[in-house]
């Protein structure tokens, strides 16, 4: 049961950020194998990173087939029904937040399942839903997301990890409470895009600079 | 047999792979260190991430000291040979197209002797060949290579991961034919360059832009 | 004892360069969740790769907490007590030698005592002391500081890796004289830094260039 629920939820999960991937792919001129690849280091990236962090052998993108199905999926997606530049960046950012809300519960309840402790399941869950994201960035040549100071990302994201792990400890967790948290992760992203919502800036004095990315 | 086929492709792919990461480095102004580094980094960058998503301890490049001996042939050869900057650019795809061939070879064939079934070969194959190049390009600051729509880098990849693990099923992989693989795809590669072979955009119906890089 | 010498120095470690972090997030313009993050990554992801490397379990880093406080700590000193942009590029200098010092010395260390041999110990070590920094530069999307051909980077972490070689198979090494390596180390990349030293450049025959980063 609770592999299924994480199953299900993460390929989800992947597709969200799979179609993220292909979304900036197709913004940056790339051709559709560069919209593959991309989804996929998007999509997989981060639960692969998790899977050789944990060291349980070789991660699921890798020895279970299905999990290239999202990606292509997703650059298919994008390939026919993607019209025009204007919306793109907006259904980035729309997708981008879908992945991150799905990942933030799977990579924390696959790190739980494995028995890490509440806080490196914790940090573990972050690190899933925030690493693919980075790739994504690091790989188009940006400054990645998380570092955008005009809104919060991975802020909903330990809150979905926290929950997570609370859920967990109870043994409230299951497909429907689990996918309340990633909805609540998914509209806390959304509000904060939408109301400019942010985080102090690191340094205390210093005045908010305009914050530029590739 | 398998292992030794394995291991003359791989330094020789290394080499490769290693001179075009220390032309790079020159060419981008970085110094002998810098050289050796950038040349490794990509030369035993792919074959890393293949060694930890396999999970069989501690990836070859690091036990073993002769895979050490291509990244400094490499650095070396940059340093002494390389006499101007006009045809390094040229240089660099033409090695990296070799490293590319060799990899997508012996990256599969490695990932099959470890027991991954036929797709996770091919995958891994792929990003293996892929790998090494995109750590090399991200490091420089610029967008890698692989996402270039003006010619074909990763189709030739997955045509000789696929010839591969083919051959492999088949029992007709040894080191003549292993060969005869990378070839063809480093033909195929340097074909794509020269004829602008490409595919097409991630999305449908918008226009080719101008593709710049760092 | 080996064990704590390797924890105490680690963890001064990863604050010297999680400092680094937090300060080129402030100067970047990040906000404090970034700094936390850009922090922790280059504080901890160069261990984080020795440990996947060494394939020895899930890296320290995550198993345990007690790693987190040296973010934490840096991300709060830079948000309390930085109080002008003129100085933060020096000050990221200096931290960054500080981790560099410390972690060529214990990454070595790590390896050494994980079994893996004279050779494959000095390039992990240089691997742990350089892979935070490429991380956090290559994250903060600008060509990552070892490349800087104007002062001398990785020379000073091979210098030190190869000391604590010698000092361990020679049962030279404690808390004593791993301090003294790591303060060698860091004197010679600020001496280095104040004086220009450098290697020659990656092609004999080309005019240094002006180097330019993001």
């Amino acid at each position: 049961m609770t592999i299924d629920l994480a199953l299900v939820i993460d390929l989800v999960g992947v597709f969200f950020f799979a179609v993220s991937g292909s979304l900036l792919a197709a913004r940056k001129g790339f051709d559709l194998v560069g919209s593959l690849l991309l989804g996929s280091m998007v999509g997989l990236g981060g639960g692969v990173i998790r899977d050789i962090i944990l060291n349980v052998g070789p991660p699921a993108a890798f020895t279970n087939p299905v999990y290239l199905v999202p990606p292509l999926l997703a650059a298919g997606v994008v390939y026919f029904l993607v019209g025009g530049v204007e919306r793109v960046s907006r259904l980035v950012l729309a997708f981008d937040a879908g992945g991150l809300a799905l990942f933030c519960v799977t990579g924390t309840l696959k790190a739980l399942d494995t028995g890490m402790n509440a806080i490196a399941a914790l940090v573990l869950g972050v690190t899933t839903a925030v690493g693919g994201g980075i790739l994504r960035d690091v790989t188009a040549n940006r400054v990645p997301r998380v570092f955008d100071p005009q809104d919060l990302y991975a802020i909903p994201a330990f809150f979905g990890a926290g929950i997570t792990v609370l859920l967990w400890h109870h043994g409230w967790l299951n497909l429907i409470t689990g996918t309340i948290a990633a909805v609540v992760v998914f509209v806390l992203r959304l509000l904060a895009l939408r109301f400019h919502w942010h985080a102090p800036l690191a340094a205390r004095s210093w005045a908010r600079p305009r914050f530029t990315r590739g």
